[in-house]
């Protein structure tokens, strides 16, 4: 069976004055009401959400939202894959329409995060690594300042390149209204701004950020029912890479991303050279160049360069991360895998605005944890 | 696609020393080993768990687990249906395989909750409710007070009723090596037991329990691989009801039991006269009644008749939680929908020991919250 999506929304992302419950509610009924489609129509309700309880001591999201969208008694359920929880909603969500245990799914991936403040959000964060790991240092950030130096060294990449990847995806971002920062930044500013994670500065990283984004999937056969503007999910998969950062290999390779992409790819019969747009996991400026390489876009080493020659750029071979990415866009973790194929939906259908680019296939890869696992979704006009 | 379990395995529930990575490796590891599958088999891992972060500071279990395991690079999951994450864990299962997703799925649900204390533990899971709701005292006991009052009250039932679920389900657990209390209780006792939520006393609930359990699915050709013991999943569906409980009309029927049932019934070709035995989610005594009328096995306002006559006794006409329970067998709230289809696939099996009842067809209603979500899972021998 051919899944496919018809209604795609988000809401503005950034510091919003709502708890999870208003934002879940915000998308989800907007993905509705421009879908056109009825609240008794949905069968299956998916909500993609790390950690509502640990943010705001508030636990079963998915049963309150059927609620306030008027969906009971369609069965609800939450899908967590920490940062990753966007796409694995996808893949449940492909799931539940493909096995026909539902006619129609609406997905919903929220989080509310900024009123914990960064040092308080990122600690919530950090519950995902090893406790014997995270008492040694190593967080996220950490990881990611060390797989850059590694990375710098290893392929001779100069510094800027890195700062290219911030300043390219913050120029898309003031083009996309639900953006959390709209504004340009210069090589320099990223180049300036202060130090992190040696060698990775602020503007390497992407915001805490409250936001939510909504999906609907189908058989083709329904959304024919209801429109002519609808895309197919061509394949998609996931694939976990070691829990304990210390056991890998190569930090400058993502396992999960090489074996989700490898079994996406195989599914869809579209290779890496037929994609025409990505959404890329830009939680860190680092983690563009290793998607770009680990998903056979490039070369291993060679995307520093690629970038560099403005491959990634909104007129260039493979526009990457149009919407913005996490990086401009923002990155509350339940909806940024749900909000990247909600771009390339926009991409695939030619209503992106001023954000635009030509695509009839177009890839999304969301990162949980620094590649703990990751879920490759690939999008294909009708 | 038939979907089928070749796999079933349980930890000793009860107060564990043993933080939920452990627990989880614990009974997947032997659900694998019993069932003779290597790791590299699996491709989807799921685990069902409610508050991992709340109750112990460490999300991202299921890719700990996937590591602990040997699994990488399968995919992981975590399924969170508050109380019911064990039953969304075995619809999700059945999703992965029927929709060509996965060929071997293991899933396990499990949750660590004593080291809390009861206090602390009853109120992570409070964080299910609305938050108006809470403050005014509406929690899950208060409200399972009011539903017995009134279903005492509607049907001119005898307060001694209540305790003859726990009295039945006490003796079950006795035979069971995993149960937290293996222990018989009188009539007198559970009556006498210190008042909780009026008419409910201490008795009547389940307690807080660490535990975890695992069940191993594929389809039916690649089960026939590796046993001639295994069971198909006949029917399974999932259904909400109202998220604040001041909507619902009546507080003794739940709609997502009624609703979910309804649609598991219809997918399975079973009617409730054809199960044979049953798991019930009797977290507290008064739901096992509420249950037995809105699955259908009787009419509405009959089942403390029919309990006082026997009938979901070991050697009725329908046993009803041979497992034990969970007021006996305890409710680690991820693990316990998973271990009512353990129970039950020993019944199917032949294999459930001193416990053993007759039994071809055999059902499982795992619920969540108040019946804010509910699962029904029907499993039938080959």
């Amino acid at each position: 069976m051919t899944v496919c999506i018809i209604g795609a929304s988000m809401t503005t992302f950034g510091r919003r004055d709502a708890w999870i419950r208003e934002l879940l509610a915000e998308a989800g009924g907007e993905c509705l009401d421009t879908a056109g489609v009825a609240p008794d129509a949905i069968d299956h309700l998916l909500v993609s959400n790390m950690a509502s309880g640990e943010f705001e001591g508030q636990t079963g999201v998915m049963n309150a939202l059927a609620h306030d969208l008027g969906l009971v008694p369609a069965y609800a359920q939450r899908v967590d894959q920490t940062s990753a929880s966007g796409g694995a909603g996808i893949h449940a969500a492909w799931q539940s329409i493909a096995s026909g245990a539902s006619d129609m799914t609406l997905l919903v991936g929220g989080e509310k995060m900024t009123h914990r403040g960064t040092p308080e959000a990122t600690d919530v964060i950090a519950s995902i690594t090893h406790p014997v790991e995270y008492k040694h240092g190593l967080t996220l950030p950490s990881f990611a300042g060390l797989a850059a130096r590694q990375y710098l060294h290893a392929y001779d990449a100069p510094r800027e390149s890195l700062a290219r990847v911030a300043v390219k995806n913050h120029a898309n971002g003031v083009d996309n209204p639900h953006a959390q920062f709209r504004k340009e930044i210069t090589i320099e500013e990223a180049m300036e701004s202060p130090m992190v994670a040696d060698p990775l500065r602020l503007y390497d990283f992407c915001p805490i950020t409250d936001g939510s984004a909504a999906l609907l999937f189908c058989s083709e056969e329904v959304a024919k029912q209801y429109t002519d503007e609808y895309v197919r999910v061509a394949g998609i998969a996931g694939a976990t890479d070691t829990h304990v950062v210390h056991e890998r290999g190569d930090p400058t390779t993502m396992g999960g991303v090489v074996e989700s992409s490898r079994r996406a790819y195989e599914r869809s019969g579209y290779g890496p050279e037929e994609v025409d747009c990505a959404e890329l996991h830009d939680m860190f400026t680092i983690l563009e160049f290793l998607q770009l390489e680990d998903l056979g876009f490039v070369e291993k080493g060679r995307a520093w360069e690629a970038t560099e020659d403005g491959m990634t750029e909104r007129d260039g071979d493979l526009p990457v991360n149009t919407s913005g990415g996490l990086k401009s866009k923002g990155h509350p973790l339940g909806a940024s895998g749900v909000a990247q194929v909600y771009e390339i939906v926009h991409q695939l259908l030619g209503t992106a605005g001023a954000r635009g680019v030509d695509a009839d296939v177009g890839l999304a890869c969301n990162v949980g944890g620094f590649g703990n696992c990751v879920t490759t979704t690939i999008v294909e006009a009708p």
